[in-house]
């Protein structure tokens, strides 16, 4: 094949789409050229950590949202890879939520097997991609960051893996300007230990607020005060922490809450999620889109309706992760190698956006999103050769997850599930997450 | 005439731009299009506070890298615009380190008399600047934040505006990784009452280094110890503030320098300088310099010798800020206007960016690099109709200055000096700068 694709974007998503290429290579296909650009001098995406926050070394927003004791919040039976088992990685089965590094290593032990690092070019940002309708080709320009040298490049195709857990969206209460201790997004969080024997206001009620807290808490934070907009967690938190309506105002160290109560604070931890953001794709090839799972303008959720010749990767709110972006990985790369279809009839395209919204809206809970995203799945590994796996056994174990959430939020970690990729059962780690402070991959494969 | 000039951000570079081709109108000549872009929701620059760091509502990268508390670390009488002076815009004469919110004001009031606010198209960052050679024209892709929606527009000349005091430069130490107390840069330092009681490290030397520690001083912090790369700052500082060598690293909460002493520290602030950073400008526009008084590439400090038509302004290490700029900035107004005539000849240009680096180098200290700036202003001063000042005079205030810091770092803010543009002499604050713990417009104009 003459062709040539740019992938943008070296996370989970972006390395999928090398391993699928490369496993199609391997099977004997001629695949076309594949540039992998990655901003990061190391690939992982979220899960290359960094002490960085702001912008780092080439003046770049820095791309970790993860902080040091981070463990896996959703038990990884839920998210193995289907082609590379954590007992080929790790030459025997792990406890059920690793740390950070644990599946760093993991993520990254497939493409070094793989031996696509050099498809990578890193420390690499794209600026800007622009399609030439008369050509038929993308233009991309990018920066060379460590050789401070921009230049472009001609595509076929265009991937974007770029993620969309990065860049924060950081609300404006009213006092902000005025607070005198630190108020900072969950994206720039980093050790938990910066805020032992203080009080702490949490804004958001998703994972971020709930993890972030549940540190601070395990590292000795005095206390923890979460503030909802729509609704408490509702767990059973410790005692030291509590929910609160909704966020009033702040003056130069007190929090006014909904309800007229008020707290002392030291530091406002905004975990209010983030923002899809592609500063790099013009108003044609910009995807806009609620975090949700059924994603707006993408055909299959991985096709641009409006030029199905740029896909994008990972774009949907996330129960499911690796293996998701693998099964959307395995389809993109046989959309483009003419394995699979894409309907020349742009109606058709949109028509299957409006569906997918449609069935997302029908189901109730979080039990039917789940399934749902099973079930999207499911549909595109069974168009493709990515090996299929037992979904619905590892829906089982994302509500097994959510019970023992419910009973205790700082122990479910605690738990063990069966894999559904290689049948056996995970051992329980050696020491309850809570009484965990030392969390390095020698640690945790000590079990 | 039927050209369109675009200035790239509206700080005290832009917004002198925007007022130099204001006062030619004014004059009643006839002047460009003048489109001026600005990533920020108001004007001023680096003056226009905000509480946010990182990244802001738009997911864009926070320009501002003042903090609370700042007051001006030069005397006033340096800066003075020659065609608004302070007690025109404040109805008399103020004293001479004004807090940030005052200078703010006093920027502001020169622009909203010229009326040219609807020049500026406020939350729109320019993305990427392109030039054609056949057209001889500028194409600059902007976006609007605001409404989400990225463009392109054709310009004559591109003037760039977008300062480099805002992109830090991070370094990293062994360490910093483990660390576990904040790390931070001083464009993310907000409020010093933050680091109350606590054990500072700060890195660096420069106006920052000494600023934010006495700032932590001034608001409570227990220690201070400044590691230096170089040389000492050789202040005279209190009790609880030292100097030390060169850090050499840290662990989770030690920090060990090159003489073999160690100290426990809570926090890191690296006060470590900014980068030019450009990251709309491909490689043939691109400025790439060091943070010096003599530019790279720059003719007369502000044409670009590869592409005169293209200016920067500001770009220099500054002792001279406000009144440089407009000397600058009258200076581009007047080559843009055809009123001065840019040498065609490529050798003429290179040499006079030679001649103003060596003319720099063989300056041997501050007294002289203050001389060199003031020539300099008076350079381009002399070529355009900006009212002329006595730049020695603030030469003098400089020198003047520079002793009084060197008397006592913590109470060089308590003198006054006198206006080179009205003669007049500022009052003496009625409160010192150490125990004026609030800082607004209110109580700084109350003398
Ligand atoms: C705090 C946090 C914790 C999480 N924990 C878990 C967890 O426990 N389990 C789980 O399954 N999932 C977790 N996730 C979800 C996470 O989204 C996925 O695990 C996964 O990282 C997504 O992969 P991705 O490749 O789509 O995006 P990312 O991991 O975000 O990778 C995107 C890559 O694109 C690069 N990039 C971006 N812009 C450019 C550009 N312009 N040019 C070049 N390169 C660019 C980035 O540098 C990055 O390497 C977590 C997310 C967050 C924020
Ligand atoms: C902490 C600190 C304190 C200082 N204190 C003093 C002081 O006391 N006295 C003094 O005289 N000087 C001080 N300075 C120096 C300062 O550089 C000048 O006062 C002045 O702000 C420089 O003006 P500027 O317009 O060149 O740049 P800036 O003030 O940096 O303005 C640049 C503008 O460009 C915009 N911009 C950037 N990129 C884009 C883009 N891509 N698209 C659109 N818009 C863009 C920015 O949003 C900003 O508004 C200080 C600097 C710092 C960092
Ligand atoms: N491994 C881990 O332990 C871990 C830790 C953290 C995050 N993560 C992952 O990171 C991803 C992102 O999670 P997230 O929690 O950061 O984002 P998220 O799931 O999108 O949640 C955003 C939260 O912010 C709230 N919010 C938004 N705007 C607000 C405003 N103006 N005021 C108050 N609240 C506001 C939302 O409240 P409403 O409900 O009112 O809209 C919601 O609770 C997920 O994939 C998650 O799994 C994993
Ligand atoms: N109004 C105010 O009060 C105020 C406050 C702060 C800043 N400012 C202004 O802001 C501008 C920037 O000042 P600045 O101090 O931020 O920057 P700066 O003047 O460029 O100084 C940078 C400092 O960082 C040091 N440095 C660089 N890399 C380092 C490394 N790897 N390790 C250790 N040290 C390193 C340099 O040390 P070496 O000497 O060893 O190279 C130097 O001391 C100036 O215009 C200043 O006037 C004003």
């Amino acid at each position: 094949m003459n062709t040539r694709v740019a992938v943008i974007g070296a996370g989970p998503s972006g390395l999928a789409q090398l391993r699928a290429f490369q496993s199609a290579r391997a099977k004997g296909e001629e695949i076309p050229e594949v540039v992998c650009f990655e901003k990061q001098s190391n690939w992982g995406g979220l899960w290359n950590y960094t002490w960085r926050t702001g912008l780092d070394e080439y003046g770049e927003p820095v791309h970790c949202s993860m902080y040091r004791y981070l463990w896996s919040n959703g038990p990884k039976e839920g998210l193995e890879f289907a082609d590379y088992s954590f007992e080929e990685h790790f030459g025997k089965q792990i406890a059920s939520y690793p740390p950070r590094a644990v599946l760093f290593d993991y993520i990254e032990g497939r493409v070094k097997k793989a031996g696509v690092r050099d498809w990578v070019r890193f420390s690499t940002t794209v600026r800007m991609v622009d399609y030439d309708a008369k050509t038929g080709k993308f233009t991309i320009t990018a920066h060379d960051l460590a050789n401070d040298r921009m230049y472009s490049e001609d595509f076929d195709n265009v991937i974007v893996a770029s993620g969309h857990f990065s860049v924060p969206n950081v609300p404006e209460y009213p006092g902000f300007d005025r607070f005198n201790g630190r108020v900072l997004h969950a994206h720039d969080f980093r050790d938990a230990r910066e805020f032992a024997g203080k009080d702490l206001l949490i804004l958001g009620t998703s994972y971020s607020a709930e993890d972030i807290g549940s540190q601070c808490w395990k590292y000795g934070a005095k206390s923890i005060i979460v503030a909802h907009r729509t609704a408490p967690m509702g767990f059973n938190w410790p005692d030291n922490w509590k929910e609160v309506p909704r966020l009033d105002r702040v003056d130069e160290n007190t929090a006014y809450f909904a309800d007229g109560s008020s707290a002392k604070v030291d530091a406002i931890i905004l975990c209010t999620g983030y923002k899809h953001h592609f500063p790099f794709l013009p108003d044609d090839l910009r995807l806009k889109t609620a975090n949700r799972l059924a994603a707006s303008d993408l055909y299959k959720g991985v096709a641009w309706v409006h030029n199905p010749k740029l896909f994008y990767l990972g774009m949907q709110d996330q129960w499911f992760t690796f293996n998701m972006f693998d099964a959307q990985a395995w389809w993109v790369r046989d959309a483009i190698m003419g394995r699979i279809a894409i309907p020349s009839d742009k109606a058709a395209l949109l028509k299957d956006v409006t569906d997918r919204i449609a069935a997302e809206d029908a189901g109730e809970d979080a039990h039917d999103a789940i399934h749902y995203q099973g079930d999207y799945v499911k549909e595109l590994i069974a168009e493709t050769d990515y090996p299929s796996f037992d979904v619905d056994g590892a829906c089982e174990a994302f509500f097994e997850w959510k019970d023992h959430k419910k009973q205790n939020i700082m122990t479910f970690r605690d738990n063990a599930y069966r894999s559904v990729i290689t049948g056996t059962m995970a051992p329980v780690h050696h020491t309850p997450w809570k009484d965990a402070l030392e969390d390095t991959m020698e640690s945790y494969l000590r079990n």
